[in-house]
């Protein structure tokens, strides 16, 4: 799945390539949050069918690639620093269902989809038009596996919607909303130097 | 570093060798804190030089233990359920000082390494003795890797305790100091079916 390309994505660019140390702080706290929100998914939902052995391998790709932009920004000179907080997750979470159990982990599943689509098309960008070769080569590498984490997500969220009588176009269809609000929350929003 | 031996071990393994799925349960539960540990010291502590690294690899590791304990958990039919907590982790926790922040870090990173050094005496136990060989050579080979863990932690805390002008015999001396109430507090739980 890709991100519905939105008019913002050339101003976010500009915002993005103002500041390396800022964007690769961002990046790091991205990747770790990615792997919590796995480990989380395997903390909570321990005996859904299915879903422990990809999050474990999730949770250890995101770390690596998380262990590999935090050194490339302290060999910068930058710092991690607290992470700040992410509004754009933030607005996203917000819109996951809290009634039925299923409904809640088919709703996290998806949103981890769309941070991932998300996430691609950004580090596409990235990697397309950094003009640093380094960092270019970095972030057209981490897009790569973000593409294939956001296939990861949908597959999981269509199995568990099978498992409680919820057909693949029932998921599909709430895919498609929360698509819809994610465009519409990366519209808007303000810009930052970050990875949303 | 090996843990100091008690009195207990062997009424401990007999315990512990009376319910397979239990002790796995635990022992996958076991995996995914010491992940989750790892993970937390990144968060609070990403500035401090030379500690991100090792825990980044630390809890992939840690995680590729659970991801393997889980598998083998399923294949016997066993299920992992919720974490019932673990009483040893949470006394040994209450040792941590809380006065200064290198003191917090050095005494959490010192209870890891008695964690590790406990878990390395009670895999390699089970190694030694559990009557499956399957099991036998799955926690024989964990412990090797329990038993190299203990030794980075140990020297991260003394890394931490040079950076604040604590010198290696005053860590050397906390160490000794935790280790003595370490012994105290598994010689006082009551046995469980359970890795500490």
């Amino acid at each position: 799945m890709r991100a519905t390309k939105t008019s913002r994505d050339e101003a976010w660019l500009e915002v993005a390539l103002s500041d390396d140390l800022a964007l690769l702080a961002d990046h790091a706290h991205c990747e770790k949050k990615a792997a919590a929100s796995a480990f989380m998914l395997i903390t909570r939902y321990p005996d859904e069918p299915g879903l422990v052995a990809p999050m474990v391998e999730l949770a250890r790709e995101e770390l690596e690639h998380f262990g590999e932009v935090f050194a490339v920004l302290g060999a910068r000179g930058g710092r991690l620093g607290k992470d700040g907080g992410d509004p754009y997750v933030q607005a996203l979470l917000a819109h996951v269902r809290s009634g039925k159990a299923h409904h809640a982990l088919i709703d996290r599943l998806l949103v981890a989809a769309l941070i991932e689509a998300r996430s691609f098309e950004r580090l596409r960008l990235l990697g397309e038009r950094h003009p640093d070769p380094a960092l270019a080569e970095l972030f057209a590498r981490f897009a790569r596996s973000e593409a294939r984490h956001g296939a990861i997500f949908v597959q999981l969220a269509r199995q568990v919607g099978e498992r409680h009588g919820e057909d693949r176009p029932t998921i599909d269809a709430r895919l498609a909303e929360l698509t819809a609000h994610e465009t519409a929350i990366v519209e808007a929003l303000p810009l930052r130097c970050a990875i949303h």
